[in-house]
């Protein structure tokens, strides 16, 4: 049996650990700078224990997973202590590879399963896309075999289409969001309830995921109707922030749709 | 029984006349500059048939739907000629009353069911928001009875606060949208399948409507990780248009979510 240490107890680890747990992974250690949430971690799990320090020289575990934020995977990994032959992976969108260099071992790799993860809100690991990247062949099938176990689209990829893939996701996934955020605010300001635009963005969002969002495209900018874009930045001068965004995304509507 | 013509046979006639026909109103004329899709939305309804001219003096209808596009409402209008004691209504979320002035009746409004509407893809409109406005009383009773009669989420609204929900549905639908175009042109042009993004985009929007956007804000903006939005900018530099955009919302981002 595979077995596997966790260096984080973030929304990632939250769900992976388990759903290792679950194909026939054992995880044995689980570290995090909040113990308290290291223990809760330990809870959804059959053979864990926390480990209080960075230091995994005794441990037995085979794979290390780094799942803590991003800007601190460089300084976690200069901490951590792992036996020979470990492997090391982070498991972010947008690292490189090489922020593993100071691992102390050669086996290192990245493990990024694409999406959004929440403690609250149970997930299925099956549909999600996993990437698995690596110099070593050995790691990559190690790797290629523990994302197969989860899901069924794993991928090999680049630190480059890694990138892509990861500035894809910001504007699908970060900033389709914040234009909700936005269109909250401007309800709000209007004294009108958000929910009103529920079923609106659901079936907007459906029909993009189906036939494909430049098909899907609708609104004044698509439409080119240049007299309602002027009466909404007219409406938005005194939210010029909320002005920029629709004029810059507005003009980028046009600018993709033209012939 | 309220009887019901039609000027317009788009996505949004096609759904909701055929919808009135079902709760107990009665279509009984459609006209569009295009009469072969009158005649097909005719074939979608119990007893209407096709009105080749905007000409309506003999027709029996009470309520004239105008669900043509915003920019050729006021034309159209101009043209339209109805029987006396006729109610003339718009379906738009952005045209004021006003565009109904020339409509040869006192008796004008708005009916503006808050969605998107593709003639391939059915719909309730029992979850729909149907927004209704008028400046006469009795007008506005039997659109508001019309509109209780297909939805549970019916409410009186001004024309500012149309306009305010206008743009706010912009935000929510058209430019999330358009996120999604942007993450499947940066997906492409580095030969990965956007379809792997699907799931994150699914969940990211559930959570989103469950939790609220703000709260369900993730990424590198809202972290601050200037490391990270740094290398995406130069990520995109060859694009300057999409690196423009995701300067400006990441930006905001940073902006309403600072304390």
């Amino acid at each position: 049996m595979q077995t596997v240490s966790f260096i984080g107890s973030g929304n990632l680890a939250w769900h992976l650990a388990p759903a290792l747990d679950n194909v026939g992974y054992s995880v044995r250690e689980v570290y995090s700078k909040n113990p308290k949430q290291a223990a809760a971690l330990v809870g959804r799990l059959y053979q864990a224990h926390v480990n209080i320090s960075l230091d995994f020289s005794a441990s037995t575990s085979k794979i290390f997973i780094v799942a803590v934020t991003d800007d601190v995977i460089e300084e976690v990994v200069q901490k951590l202590i792992v036996p020979d032959d470990a492997i090391v992976v982070h498991t972010s969108g947008s690292q490189p590879l090489s922020v593993l260099n100071d691992a102390g071992t050669e086996n290192t790799g990245v493990f990024y399963p694409l999406q959004t993860f929440s403690k609250a809100k149970k997930i299925s690991f099956k549909e999600i896309p996993i990437f698995v990247e690596s110099e070593s062949t050995d790691v990559e099938k190690v790797l290629l075999k523990m994302a197969k176990a989860l899901s069924g689209k794993v991928k090999r990829i680049t630190s480059e289409e890694r990138k892509a893939l990861h500035v894809s996701a910001v504007f699908a996934s970060n900033f389709s969001n914040h234009m909700l955020t936005v269109a909250r605010a401007v309800a709000d300001q209007h004294g009108l309830d958000f929910d009103l635009l529920k079923p609106l963005i659901a079936e907007t969002l459906n029909k993009s995921l189906e036939i494909g969002p430049h098909k899907a495209q609708t609104g004044p900018a698509v439409r080119e109707d240049f007299e309602i874009l002027e009466s909404h930045m007219e409406f938005l001068k005194e939210t010029p922030e909320l002005a920029e965004i629709y004029k810059v995304v507005s003009q980028h509507i046009i600018d993709t749709h033209s012939d």
